[in-house]
């Protein structure tokens, strides 16, 4: 038994991307069908409502094109929106992997880095306190660490003073784990991991929910067939045609040229 | 003559806001219909194609909300989106009326500080070469000043950090007059103006941009009557529901109580 169909993959642009590489090294004969939703990038800023509404024609979309299953790989679509999606297929979020992967790691203390629209919703709050309710939570919003993020200054003096202001009431709280809950965060990584100390873990929550797809897949026999990735197909799709996403995102992938292609979700 | 229907504004989000803020105090008598596009900012990072279809769409919102004309309080749209919309209404753009007042002021060295889309179109470049060929215009894209400046940090040492160095070729380059070439950038003159030294002088788009407006409602016999402010009427439209805007607007015009309407612009 196997189901060759792409696995469908949204962000709000390309934090998401973390996903599709940690999906790449995971299960190489998958095959991808990525959409960015870049004409309407930033998500992390906006209300639920809105959120919501996006995310809902993004899994419509990705549904018309024939993936087997949907990963939201944008923490504030996952935090606002997966409950109240209109399902045609499976949908995995990046919350609750990430949370089941802190609350092993921790020994009590973690602290949440993400999006204010993320932070206020509490869902990695809510998600740890029903693994563990004895853990002592210590939430940070990086509204700057997105747009840094994106003109790549990812190893800068400026970036380390913005990341220091963001991480002190973390490292004052004296937690032992740090789950980067952002798509786009674990490209500062190294600097957090840095600032925070070495006895500090960090959660990518894009390798969390793709050890979670990999294991339902497998349950449900419908990961694709063949051993290489020979056959894997990945293909992008954008709602802003513009050449910032073929830019970051070769970048990012470490591949210059990806099959890019604009659409529009409205 | 006169005309009491109200003018229409639209930004991205917020910082068509400046543009409120000068024509509240040089046409306090007029009514303004405000539209901030906030479920899809920012435009400045956008392609064009993209910032013209939500200026079109904005530009049919207000005209059929019946304003007797729109300004696009936006440099990114007035950039690249002026030339193609289909106008109802008369429509007034920041580019030209800032390229005006900067060519009047300067001694010959033009430095532009902009988003990545204004800069990339060189539509600045353009509006002051054709009024002085002679021009020497040194343009500079800030993609960090709108998140910095949406987070609340003016006056702060990360700003201060960024700004020196986006500032730092324009310094060089010893500049004597400085476009702040997107409305959002007002909120920052008082640490560009620190940074460039006493001698360079700035030119405030949103400024420009109204003196421009009375000029023509007043020609064409279209000012709203009365002499005083108390039978104008200011509304606040915008297409994220959020309260973000209310908050950020609120401090921005030194008035928590405005009059806000969630709208859904496609």
């Amino acid at each position: 038994m196997s189901d060759s169909r792409p696995i469908g993959v949204f962000d709000s642009g390309v934090g998401g991307l973390t996903v599709v590489a940690a999906l790449r090294r995971r299960l190489p004969q998958e095959s991808v069908l990525y959409l960015g939703d870049t004409a309407r990038l930033p998500y992390g800023t906006k209300s639920p409502e809105t959120v919501r509404r996006y995310s809902q024609r993004n899994v419509e979309f990705l549904a018309s094109r024939g993936v087997k299953g949907v990963v939201i790989a944008c923490n504030t679509a996952s935090a606002v929106a997966l409950d109240s999606l209109v399902e045609e297929v499976p949908i995995w979020g990046v919350i609750a992997p990430g949370a089941e992967c802190a609350a092993n790691l921790t020994h009590g203390r973690v602290g949440i880095l993400a999006t204010e629209s993320t932070i206020t919703s509490d869902a990695y709050g809510r998600a740890l306190r029903s693994l563990d309710k004895g853990l002592e939570i210590f939430s940070q919003a990086c509204p700057l660490f997105v747009p840094l993020i994106e003109e790549g200054w990812l190893e800068d003096a400026v970036t380390e003073a913005v990341a220091q202001r963001y991480l002190a009431p973390l490292v004052a709280a004296q937690v032992d784990t740090v789950v980067l809950g952002c798509t786009h965060y674990p490209l500062l990584a190294p600097l957090i991991g840095r600032l925070m100390g070495p006895r500090v873990q960090l959660v990518d929550s894009a390798v969390a929910v793709v050890d979670r797809l990999a294991e339902d897949l497998e349950r449900s026999q419908k990961l694709a067939g063949g051993e290489s990735d020979s056959s894997a197909d990945n293909h992008y799709c954008v709602t802003d045609g513009g050449e910032r996403f073929r830019r970051i995102a070769g970048e990012f992938l470490g591949d210059p040229g990806i099959s890019l292609e604009w659409v529009e979700v409205l």
